[in-house]
C-alpha cells in the first residue's frame, strides 16, 4: 500500500509500505478513505519537535472496516468508522471515566495518512458511523474533524465551563480555534468573542456563531477583551498552544473564571506561566490533550441531525500524491486544514 | 496605643502608634483581644520578600468593636468579631461571587498585630460571633484561625474538588495543611494521606483526620504516595506554596484529577511549573489566594457546634510584648503557630 512517510523537516514522502493485516484478537485494519493533516503535523515538519525520519505521519482516520479481530464485538468488515487521534482500550479506569487520552493501553497511529491502517483496540477506538449515513459523502467530510480539531476545541469548551448564556473568548483562529467557537455556541453561549491574527479565519469564526472578533495580538488584543467583556471573561478557551496565546488567556480571564486549554503548550515551561495572575484572581487552568474520543458520540448525533457542522474547516482537499503539497499549504497557512482522500 | 511594627528581616518592635478612629460611614475600629502570626508572616521576617521599615503587621484579627460609622448595619459597639486576611465590601460582583480576595473595593490591614485595628468596609469584612459564644474563650480560640488559616485549608480542599467518600493526599504540614486535612475530613473524604517533614506536625494531622502519614521529601515522598494511592488521588490539596510542593502536588495527582493550591506560589514562576504533566494528565489546577470571608459563616457554624476544631495548630500564645519571639519562635519551626492576646 501507500502511506505517507516523513523524511525531515519539510520533507513528505509518499511511499509503498506493506499493507497491515490483523494479528491478535482485538484488533482490526481500516480502509483508509478520510484523513487530514493536523496542525500538530506541523511542529516535526517545521523542525520544531523530534521525529525519526522514515517514520510514517498522520493521526485523524475515517474510512471502512476491512478486517478485525475475532474478540472485536462493536465493527464488522465494511462498517464506515473514523476514530481519535489516539488509540484507547474503552475497558480501564481512564476510558470509563471519558479520559481516553490516559488509557493505560493507549497507543500511537502507526500513519493514518495511508492506504489502510492498523488498529490495536478497536472496540475501545473506533466509532461506527450509522449504516444510513455510512456513504454519505456530505456526512462524512462534517464527521472528519470529530477525529481531532472538534473534539478538542469541544473539551476546550467543556474545560471552561461554558454553559447556557455563558459569554466565552476564544483565543486562536487555527481549525481548534474555529470549532471551538462551534462548541460554545453549541454549549449555549450568548457571546463568544474570537481573537485571532487573520481576518478570513475570524470571519469564519463568526459564520460558526462568534458575536464579536478581535484582530489583535498581546496587549492591544488584551485591552480589547477587556473592553468587550467589561473586565474579562468568565470562560475563556486557549486553542493555540503558545506561552504567548496562554498569558493572553489569563490576561483576559475574569478572576473566578476558568482558562480551558487544549494545546500543546509550546514554550511555556520555557518562559513560565503567569502562576502569580492565575493564584490571585483565583483562575482555574484546565484542560490537557483532548479525549476525543469521550465526546464522538454526542458531537456525531448533532452532526447527523444537521445542527453541527465543522467541515468548513477544511479548505483544500488533496489525495495521497497531494499530501507532500497540503503540508506546504498548511505551514505556509494558505489553508486552515486539508482533507485527504488517500 | 502600642502595635508591632517591621523594622527590617528579623526585627519586630513594639511601638506607641495613634489609635485609630472612624472618620467614613462604613468604617469601624476593633479592640483586638486575639490574632496571630502568618505564615506569610515570615517572608518579610526572613527577607524573602519586599517590606517598607517602620509599617505595621498582622492580618487575622479577632475582638471587640470599639466604634463604628453611620451606615454600618451588621455590627455594633461591643460586639465580638474577627475578620478574614484582607478587608472586603460585601456589595461589588466579587464579593456577591464569594470571591472577596478580588473585592473591587478591598483593602489591606494597617496592621492587626495591635491594640486596636481600623477596618475601612465594616459589613463587608466582619464577622459577629453570636452573643452567647462571644466571651467563650474557648470557642473564641478555636473561631480564631478561620481569620486565615482554617478558610485557607478550607479553599485548598473545595478548590480540590473534595467530596465524600473521596481520596485526598495534602501536601503540606504547616499550618494551612493541617486545616486543610480538617477540611477535607469535613467535606467527606475517608482517605487523608498528610505529606510533610515534621513528625509531630504529622502526629497533630492524625488527630485531625489524616489516615496516612508520609514523612518524605521529593521523589521519596512522590514514590510512597503513588504506592498508597495505587497510582495518584484525584484530589490533592497543595498547601505549601513552593515550586517543589507544586512539583510533588502535581506528580502525585491522578489522570483527570485537581490540584487545589492555596500556597503562593513562590519560586514557581522562576522555576517553571509542571505545564506539560497538567496538559498529558488533564490535571486541573484551581485555587488561588482564599476568600476566606465566604467561608467564615459555615465554618463558624461547625465551630460553634463541636465539630470544627482547629485551634491546636496553636502551639504558643503571646501577649504584644511577646510577639518578636513569637516571629521567632516560628521562624525556627519551634511553633506551628502562634497565638497573640494583645
Amino acid at each position: 500500500m501507500r502511506a505517507a512517510v516523513f523524511h525531515g523537516p519539510g520533507e513528505i514522502g509518499i511511499e509503498e509500505r506493506p499493507t497491515p493485516e490483523v494479528d491478535g484478537p482485538r484488533e482490526a485494519v481500516v480502509r483508509v478513505t478520510h484523513t487530514a493533516v493536523c496542525g500538530s503535523d506541523l511542529w516535526f515538519y517545521r523542525g520544531d519537535s523530534e521525529r525519526d525520519p522514515g517514520s510514517r505521519v498522520g493521526h485523524e482516520p475515517m474510512g471502512v472496516v476491512e478486517a478485525v479481530g475475532p474478540a472485536v464485538r462493536s465493527v464488522d468488515p465494511g462498517d464506515r468508522v473514523f476514530a481519535p487521534f489516539v488509540i484507547s482500550c474503552g475497558r480501564c479506569e481512564f476510558c470509563r471515566k471519558g479520559l481516553h487520552t490516559s488509557c493505560v493501553n493507549g497507543d500511537s497511529w502507526t500513519g493514518a495518512q495511508a492506504e489502510y491502517v492498523h488498529v490495536s483496540e478497536a472496540d475501545g477506538t473506533l466509532v461506527r458511523v450509522p449504516d444510513r449515513y455510512a456513504d454519505d459523502e456530505s456526512a462524512l467530510e462534517s464527521l472528519l474533524p470529530l477525529t481531532d480539531v472538534m473534539g478538542t476545541g469541544h473539551h476546550a469548551a467543556v474545560s471552561a465551563g461554558v454553559g447556557e448564556g455563558d459569554t466565552a473568548v476564544v483565543i486562536g483562529d487555527g481549525a481548534v480555534g474555529l470549532c471551538a467557537v462551534l462548541a460554545a455556541r453549541r454549549l449555549g453561549a450568548e457571546r463568544i468573542v474570537a481573537v485571532g491574527h487573520h481576518e478570513d479565519r475570524l470571519e469564519q469564526a463568526v459564520s460558526f456563531g462568534a458575536t464579536e472578533t478581535v484582530a489583535k495580538r498581546g496587549e492591544a488584543a488584551v485591552e480589547r477583551v477587556q473592553e468587550l467583556t467589561y473586565g474579562g471573561a468568565t470562560h475563556v478557551l486557549e486553542c493555540v498552544g503558545a506561552a504567548s496565546a496562554m498569558d493572553t488567556a489569563i490576561a483576559v480571564c475574569r478572576p473566578g473564571g476558568t482558562v480551558g486549554y487544549v494545546g500543546v503548550p509550546h514554550g511555556v515551561t520555557d518562559e513560565g506561566l503567569d502562576v502569580l495572575s492565575l493564584f490571585s484572581d483565583n483562575i482555574t487552568l484546565r484542560g490537557g490533550v483532548a479525549p476525543v474520543r469521550a465526546y464522538a458520540e454526542e458531537l456525531m448525533d448533532d452532526v447527523l441531525a444537521g445542527t453541527l457542522d465543522p467541515s468548513p474547516v477544511f479548505t483544500k482537499t488533496v489525495d495521497l500524491d497531494g499530501v507532500p503539497a497540503g503540508y506546504r499549504a498548511m505551514d505556509e497557512r494558505e489553508d486552515v486544514k486539508v482533507m485527504i482522500k488517500p
